[in-house]
This record gives C-alpha cells, sequence and structure tokens, in this order.
C-alpha cells in the first residue's frame, strides 16, 4: 500500500504521518521522488483501510493498494518513476536508470592474473565501457573445472580499478565472502544459480553496495522480482536486474534464450534499472554484438559483455568472449544504435558526419 | 553435398557435369548465384568421393559436403549467398532479402468483414506497409471460437488487393483449399501449429507462391529448417522463415518467448530470409513496439505487425492488436532504426532534421 | 452446460426437453449414463439462466455450469462416468476405459515388409497384446527420412489383422487418406504434430472408428482436451487421449520428459479413457519396461509399446523399440503390476504361485 | 580413471599401488565393495595411459576411464555396485540403496509448534514412516511469507525425534547454520534452490551426516549430478538424489512436473541412492498417492511425502500435504506395490489374505 503526499507537504506533517502509521505489523517507508514524496507501506496491510487512510491528512493526495506480490520493487510504489542507482568510482559518477545513457560493463569471466585483467580494463576503459567485470570466485558446474582466483583475483581487481578508474562488478558467492568483497566491488553480482538463495539475499541489506542480481535460469518475471524484493526488504534499495538467458528446448546453437522481451515487461513492473547480459545469454561470441544491440533498442539501461584478451585460452567461457578488438568495434557499433534510440552519452558519441545509414552493421564483431 | 564451379563456366560444361552426376537416387540442382553458379547435390551421397567429383571438369573449383541434416535449406547449398523471395503485388515487387529494406506486412489477426479489412488495408498501405495479412482460415485452440470466415473471407482480401494494390499474405490450413488460397495469396503462410503438418508441406511444392513459414511452438531451429527443406525438397525455393515466439515456463507477462537470438543464429544456418512477429511473440499491443524494433536491430528482414480497427472488438487477437494510429506512430519509429542500421527504404525514410538522438522512442504504441 | 434427470425419467418427456432446448445457437446432446440421461448443451448458453432450466420439468435432477474451456471432454459433462471405447476386432471386442483391464497396444513404430509385420503380429498377440500398431505413413522430422510405405503397408496391415485377429491402430496425417486408412483402421492415430492441425480433427467427426489423439510435444493439458473437443464437436465420441512425453530443457538422455503425472490429472478433468507411450516418452528402449509398469500404476488404461524383430535395423525408431522377447518379458512383469492394482485381464493373469516379491522387477526387458 | 583389483589382492598391495599412484595432482581413492577393491582416480588423468597403470601390479584386474564429466558419482567410479547410505536413528539404522527396502520419509512442511510437529511424527512412525521431515528455515518465494522458526524449530525437531525415535530430515540454507543443523539433523537436506549454491555444497564434505540433494528446477540429471559430486569431491560420500519435479511450460494442474523417468536414468548413471518426492513434484494432494505409487514402480529407493495435520492451515505447502489419515492409506497402498515389487520392509508388509487384485487402488488418498 502506498500512501501518495501532495506536492509541498511540509516535512513535519510526513514525520507525523509515518509516526501515526508505524506499527508493530507495518514499518512505513519515506521515498523522496522528483516532484512527491511517497509513503511506502510493506506488512500486515489487509487490515489497512484506504480511505481511513486518507482522512489521516488533507496532505494525502491518495492511498493505493499495490496489487502485486512484490511490494517495494513495484512501479507503483515509486509511483511511477525510476531509481537511479549511482555507482561513485574513482573516474566518477555511474548512474545506472531509465534517464540516463547506457552503462557497458565489460571484461572477462575470470580474473586470470594481473596483467591480463589490467590490460583488459585499459582497453575496455579505452573503447568506453565504464565499469570491469570480472570474477574472483566462479560459480562452475563442475568441481574439477577451474574455481576462479578467489581473495587474490580481488587484489588485482582492486590494481585495475587502481590504474584505470573504472569502477568493479564482481560476484559473491559465499556470505562469508562479503566484507572481502564488498571492499574491492563497487557493484556486487549475484549470479543466476544463487538467485534464489535467500540467506544470501537477507545480508546484502546491510551494506551499501548496489546489487546486481540475474535472473535465474528458470526464474519467472515474477519469482525474479520477489528476490530483488528480499533485497530491497532488508534495506537496500539499489538493485539493477540483469537479463542473462533462460533455459528452453533449444539448446543447440545458443547456451540460453535471451528474452529480451524481459526489458519492456520489467519496465512496465518495475521501477529497477535493467540490465542485459548478452554474452551468457547467447554463449556465443558471434551472436554477442547483435543481441548486444537489439537490447539496447529493447531498452536496456546497461549492458554487461564479455571480453578476454585471448578468448581460445581463456580459464572459462571462451567461447562467448568477445577479443579487446572485437569489443572496440562492438562499442562503435552500440554508439549509432544507442544514439539513434537517445540513450548514448555524448562523451562517447560518434560523429555522423558519415551517416550510419550507409555503414551496414552486421553481426561479425 | 556441393559442387562449387568457377566463375565463367560455360554453360554447356555446367549442363554436361550435371547430366554426369544425374543418377537414380541423385537429382543435381542448379543454383544460379551472383557470381557463381553452384550445382548441389542431395540424396544418397554417402559413396560420392569429393576428390573423384572434383576431376569431372577443370571448371570445378571446389567439391564440398554439407554436413547439416538440412541441406537446400544451408548457407553452404548456397555458398553463402542469400536467398531474394520476389513477391509480385499490383504496387510493384516486393523483394525479402538480407541486402533488401525490410519489408513490412501487416494487417488483421481475422478478416471481419469487408469495411474493416479494405479500411485497414489502406490504412497499414499509408503508413508504409506492402503487404496485407489477414486470417480467412483461422486455427483456434478452441473448436467454439471464431474459426474465419473461410471463403468468403478470401473475396474480401482480393478486394483488399485490389482497392490498395497491396500483395496478400493468409494462413493455408486445409490441403483441399490449396487452390482457392493460391488464387488470392501473394504470399501462403504456413502457422506455427502446422510447421510440423508434413502431409500440407509436401503439396507446397506444387506451387508457385512463396510460403511463409511460422516456428511451431516447440520447434528447434533444426526442426523448423528442416521443414523449410520439406517445401523446398518439393520443389519451392521461396520459402521465408517466420520467429513469432516459443513457449517457454513464464506465460505470465507474455503469450510466449519470441527468441530473437534465432535471427543471428538462422543467418549463420541459412540463406532464407528471416521475418519476425512480436505480436504473436509478446502477446500484448503494448510490447510490440519496442520488440519490432529489436527485431530489426536483430537482423530481422521483415516484421509482422497485427492492427487493427478497433482492438477491443477483435473477432480474435485483440490484446495483441495495435491500432491504427499505433501502428503509424511505430512505422515513424521503426524508420529511425530501419535508417540507423541501413535496412530501411527510402521511400518511406523519414528526414532525420531533427536528429533521431532527440527524439526518444518510447514502447508505447 | 448439463442437465442431470432423475433416474426413471420417461423417454418422452427427455425428448420433449431436449426440443424445447432445441436452438440456432444449442444443440442439446443426450447421453446415457449407467444410471442416469444427462443432456448436454454445447453453444451459446451464456445466456441460460439454470434456474429458469430447472423449471422445464420436474423430472429434471439439477442444471449445472461447466465451467472448463473444454465441454464434451469435460468430466462434469457425463456427470463423472468413464467413456468406454468400444473397439470391434476379428478377437472380439477390446474396451478401453477406467473400469477395464489394461489394453495393451504394441507393434514397429513402421511397417517394413509383410513379414516383419505378420511375425510382429503374432509374437505380440501370443504375448498378450490386444492390438497391433503399425505405420504406413510416417511424420518424419527431415524429408530424407524414410517416411513410411504409405498405402502398401495398410495393405500388410489388414493381412496381420487377417492373419491374427488383432486390431490395428495406425496414423493418418493427410485429410485425403482418411478413407483408405478408416478401412484398415480399428483406430486412428493422430500423431503430436497434428495434434492442432484442426482441419484435420475435424474431418474425423465424419467417421466411426475411435481416434487415438496423442499429445503434442508442447501442449498444455488444457490445449489436449481442447484438441479432444473438436473431435467430439464434430460428432466422434469415440476418443483415446495417449500421453507420449513432452518437450523440456533436458533432452540428453530421454528424447522426451513422459510427464505420467497428466494421468492422475486427467482423471480429474476428463472422462476419457487414457493410454502411455513410453517408448516415444522416453526415446530409449532400456527405459521403456520400467516406465510401462509406472504408467499402470500411475492410472493408465491402455499401453502403447514399439516393438520391432531386429530393433538395430529397423527403418524408424530403432533405439526406442523393444525386441520380440523384451516385449515378452515386460508383459509378464506388466502383468504382476496390473494385477498388484486389479487392472489385469483374467485371460493373460500370471500364477503368483511364485509371489511377486520374489522375483525383483528390473529395468532389463 | 578407476583402478579395478582383483579379488583376494592382498591389503598391502592396494596400499603399494595407492601410494604409487599419489601425487601432486591426483589423489588416488580407496572404494571398497561387496566382492572387489577399486581405486578410483580423479584429475589430472587425462596423461595417465592405462596400459601403462596395468602394468602397476599383476593383481590389477583392468584399468578404465570414466568418460562422464561426474567421476565419483558414476556408475563406473564403483564398478556398478550401488551406494548403500546408512543413518543411524534412535530406532535403528536405516539404509537408503538399491538393494534395500523403500524408506519412507514424511513430515510436515514447516515445523510450526512443539504440539503439531511431535503428533505427526508419532502418527507417520505409526504408518511406517522411518524418518521425520520438517523444515526450520524455508527458502520462500517471497520474503514476506513465512520464513521458517529457525532455531527454535530444530530444538522441536530434536523433541521429535527423542519421542519418537524417528530420524530426522531438515533444510540447510546457510553455511553459517551447518553446524547447529547438523546437531539435530540425521540427514541434512539441501534444497532445489541451492542445488547449484556450489559454496554451500562445499562446506558439505566437512560434516560426516547424508546429504539429500534435491534437483533444481531447471537442473538436467548431468548438472545434478555434477552437484552431487561436488559433494563427493568434498569428502562426503553420503548423497542420496531426489526428484521433486522441474519446470515446465505447462503449470496450470500441477506445480512442477514430475520426471519420474529420471529415476531409471540415473540407475544407469549413478550408483548413489534416489529419492522421489510426488508432493512438490505435484504440488496437489489429491495427486500425490498415484504418483507415490508410480515411484516406486520407477524405482525410487525412497519417498519423501509432506503430511499435516491440518493442511488447509498450513503455514506453507497446505494444498501438496497429506492428512495424517491420508498418509496412513497412502502407507498401505504403498505396501502393496512396494511387495509387488520386492521392495517393501517386511515389518510394514501387509497380510495378503486379500489379495491385492480385489483391492482397487484407487487416487484418492
Amino acid at each position: 500500500m502506498i500512501v501518495v503526499m501532495k506536492t509541498d507537504t511540509p516535512n513535519l506533517e510526513i514525520q507525523r504521518i509515518i509516526q501515526e502509521l508505524q506499527s508493530e505489523s507495518i514499518t512505513p517507508e519515506k521515498i523522496v521522488g522528483k516532484h512527491k514524496v511517497i509513503i511506502g507501506l510493506v506488512g500486515d496491510t489487509a487490515g489497512l483501510n484506504p480511505q481511513h487512510l486518507q482522512q489521516l491528512s488533507p496532505f494525502i493526495e491518495k492511498v493505493m493498494r499495490v496489487d502485486k506480490p512484490f511490494k517495494r520493487a513495484s512501479l507503483e510504489f515509486r509511483h511511477g518513476e525510476p531509481t537511479e542507482v549511482s555507482v561513485p568510482t574513482p573516474n566518477g559518477v555511474v548512474v545506472f536508470g531509465q534517464n540516463h545513457p547506457i552503462v557497458t560493463v565489460a571484461g572477462p569471466c575470470s580474473v586470470e592474473n594481473e596483467e591480463m585483467i589490467v590490460e583488459t580494463a585499459r582497453r575496455v576503459k579505452a573503447a568506453g565501457a565504464q565499469l570491469l567485470r570480472g570474477g574472483a570466485y566462479k560459480p562452475r558446474t563442475s568441481p574439477y573445472s577451474f574455481q576462479g582466483h578467489g581473495e587474490s583475483a580481488l587484489g588485482l581487481l582492486a590494481k585495475a580499478r587502481e590504474v584505470t578508474g573504472l569502477g568493479i562488478v564482481t560476484e559473491l558467492m559465499d556470505p562469508a565472502d562479503l566484507a572481502k568483497v564488498a571492499e574491492v566491488a563497487d557493484i556486487i553480482q549475484i549470479g543466476a544459480r544463487n538467485m534464489q538463495n535467500f540467506s544470501l539475499l537477507k545480508q546484502l541489506g546491510a551494506i551499501n553496495k548496489p546489487i546486481l542480481l540475474k535472473r535465474g535460469m528458470a526464474a519467472t518475471i515474477e519469482d525474479w522480482l520477489m528476490s530483488a524484493e528480499y533485497i530491497l526488504a532488508a534495506g537496500n534499495p539499489n538493485v539493477i536486474l540483469c537479463e542473462r538467458g533462460i533455459r528452453t528446448f533449444d539448446r543447440k546453437y545458443t547456451r540460453n534464450t535471451l528474452d529480451l522481451s524481459a526489458v519492456p515487461v520489467l519496465r512496465t513492473l518495475t521501477h529497477l534499472p535493467i540490465m542485459v547480459d548478452p554474452s551468457h545469454g547467447t554463449g556465443k561470441a558471434e551472436y554477442v554484438p547483435t543481441m548486444a544491440k537489439a537490447a539496447i533498442v529493447a531498452g536496456a539501461d546497461s549492458l554487461m559483455i564479455e571480453v578476454h584478451p585471448n578468448p581460445t585460452k581463456a580459464l572459462s567461457d571462451g567461447p562467448q568472449s568477445l577479443t579487446l578488438e572485437g569489443f572496440d568495434q562492438l562499442m562503435q557499433q552500440m554508439a549509432l544504435i544507442g544514439q539513434a534510440v537517445g540513450r548514448w552519452s555524448k562523451k562517447f558519441s560518434i560523429s555522423t558526419a558519415t551517416p550510419a545509414s550507409q555503414k551496414p552493421l552486421t553481426a561479425k564483431a
């Protein structure tokens, strides 16, 4: 249930209403939007009568029930205003959100050694990426596969951050590693296989780092938003949703089925920013550029692209990684599409002296 | 197996080779590409030795096995050259193919009456559509749902064609209706539920109309290409593949899961033109524009869009139909994206005096 | 909507009510059950008021709406009484239904030649099968695979029927073959790929042969019952439903996922008899016996088992076919389970002098 | 790779071979079977030559590569001998395995209070269950749903164990709770959502309690065995696999699709015991008895059944829980089937003075 306050409601009145609504079973949350303040109520609201609530104050514009199972994650809960997730990095604040330019996150599946991660960071930065991804702890199907270099890889990510100023995105698998990961990461990634690891999700409320929540392989959109709700309910409002492909009956030519229509669907359901990962989504480097560009048009606020200096020698996910050159080219192609939809940062824009229409975009990276 | 002839091989020599290759179990097919002639061999080729074949003539450039289960539909079979499907319409020839502007097919799910189909035809033509879709025979899950007006609807489609000059796309369900449908249709559609109705597919070789083959709900990409192969093998080379969403575990917010990555995947497997139908793919009008534009960037050669003068009163598929105004707007948005990727017809291009980047494209139709 | 008549309602009164209910949009159907007569109403029943109908006659026990999308196929439509599908064969009438012993249908995927089909028929009859399956027209994914011997195979099936007295089950793919197939078949099979070939389904109302309707690979239970409804609505009440596996994400060790829980689910939704085909369901002969026995306990009324004299040389579906010896053994194992659940024909029962519990049943056929 | 020793190889010789095979990259594991000893080698075995290994000792019968991605979990790794998982409980040792009677685990989804859990334990014990299930920590899709009573519920399970002597099965979600859970649980359950929570799996090697590993909703059989491999590789050989339904396109009438053919498939791939959970598999109490009995015939070594004294008031999963009476009846029905396949404990056998065939088994619990 949400209580929408009129514009220019005095702060004291808002405080008073919050105090009145506070109870054992309900903790009101103040949400400050661009134009309005909303008071969100989650909990045992079944017994509340919207009409009675309305009478609490003449400053209340309206009271509405949120009829979705996800509350804080619902678009209604912020009265339609998109969340902006701001990530401070040495190079400046990067903002994820519907009214901001598309943010590109790039880097290798796993951090392999200092040279490769620093070199990759330099190159993806030069190409226009704003954050570096790189796995220290890797969820692998087989216990005999490379499991990531763990803590030492975190150190290498810190080094790459220091050298390039790029913010860091890395995955957390074990609650015991939370402090260590949070020290290095600017965004903490929760992988598809842990999307319903509720113990882990609950602990993410305690930290002030944004969370990148990947969609589980068999997660419905509703399951996914409920998992986001766990994090929001635990007290961390900075969640980015990442579509990375779902599991279907056809797995011969792509590793997963990238569900791009999830992007416009999410837009009608939630205020949270949306990222797309075409690398895991397709599992093959040759399809990544095409789907990255399609994701921009589908409305993604951010793209995550796997890049490796030498994909054929990668310790993990080589087949889906672009080369450094491939990523360079992709960023130029993405710029054209990003500009066409008005979502590309001016800083990275491409002169259109040569009109885009004369440069056919191909699926070859 | 294919035999690639050198450029400028004399016609007589090609004829001679074809005669030599002809046997009880193999019928060679001559495929004339832009630069080369290829002789395709399908059948009992296991016993053929490529090196022996090579020695048949000094004009043979190379001999290659096609290692896919689909032969005629494979990219190798045309040595990488895309098929162009040409559709003569009163307004001129419409060409579907990778090196041509995107073709838009629009119209209602079902033909309901003369006024609605003619009016819709006029309006979608004005907005830039080149073909009119409209169902006379409708495959409906329930025997109690509207089954289409059948033969009389075919007459109304003919009328709309006459009035607007648009080519007609309509579905064939029953082999017994083939002649009647072929008389009116410029392209014959085979629906998702009949994708593996092999009796029907075999009969499509006998006619000279292009076939629009929709992907079955649980069809792998390989199954789908094998169904195209049935039509090609029966003697009809003009097949257009149409992705329209597959069935997955999540059916709450969309009717199907539109598999856009099928487009770049098909591009690496087949020479056939590719259409995308975001109306069935999503099942909701509000998601159609976004996914239509994403499909363009994914590489679709054609879009099929359901449009109805009054979707809330439609006899079938109302929820996924755009209004006439919605389609107008979509075509303008599609033009911007189509121009950005160099795939939009100049005839329908939009002046970019106002740069596209200043007109944010939204999901609202 | 159904009108349940009191026991012992005079026939004339039933006739009178039917005449009163008859209208342009509704054709009442008289359903004679073991104890009661029901009048089923399908069509434009939205405007009918159950309370008004009730007043038509004091012999009306009650009037109920059928709230499922399938009407004639619903359990309510027969007021909970199972349908019995009776199949006259030279060896006597075979009855499919919930209160009858389990019926076994066995035979090869395709009819290959006279010797193999007659020999197989003899052997499966000796082992206890009551009907012979064998494909004359085969739906194959590839146009280059063996497509069945067609009409000549029908002749061989007739021969096998003559020699053994077994009833024949064979597949119809093309409406044009209906008369020919109906001449030989005692049950006409509609395959999974044609489950939503509505043109074909509609034509099955015109014949008086029972129809075996296989579940489509991506068909929900509701889709499937709606397809049965097409046949029932066309006037043929003798439909047997056959579960044969659905398509899921895991296709490595089995060809399909046999959905055995569909059996108890169907039991709560429909009165139609239920068959299970573990051969297509698993796609591997080694798993067929185990799943055949599990299907009995799940409540199947009938089993369809692929059997071939020499599976490694079969023209189609060899990997999932049992040998003749394997089928012999399976029938003995099935007898033990069938007796345990009280669903095995006494004619084929096995002496339990040696208690079943001392003969461990293994998955090896 | 495995080294199979001849029967009666002296222990010292086995020790000698193990020492010779020990290296930085390979730790040999001694597996003592009923008749033979096997030395299993996992790790960097690519460089090992089976013929050279054979020459290490005349007592080596043969050396074989394990060509599956799962090694320790593979049937080959134990040379075909089934694992027996022995669980000491106050009432005696309960053994899970292919050559043992079926073990029934029953109890509520969540532990709600002392009275309900103790009462349920008493009743399911009386009916023949050997272990009590009950959730203390519950993985719930929504953060607002009941999350389990946690530590206090563990105390109640301990109480129920004390009163009835039944062993306890309860779920572990958070590695931080491992010690607490292990203190009470006789078997630790890892839920479907955590099947690929690899951090958690790795920590299960450190304890000597058997692990019940549920199949993930979108896990292939191979993924599942790889997760078991994590536990085995971490040093805990006592893993029981539990099929609980997979996620498919049809979710209307059942919560999941119970994949019963996974049971015979697993039998050909692994030596680990197999459990089936028809309660989660179907999600509806009315289908549980039928599928529980079918699971026995499919070859399950154990059944897990949700039982609640008052399902309509259950704090979680009420719709899929049997009543205490329903469970009583199910156990009698299961006994008949279990006896028919020779897998029912004599202790719980039912007199067959009234032959089973005269007691029709229905789907009604």
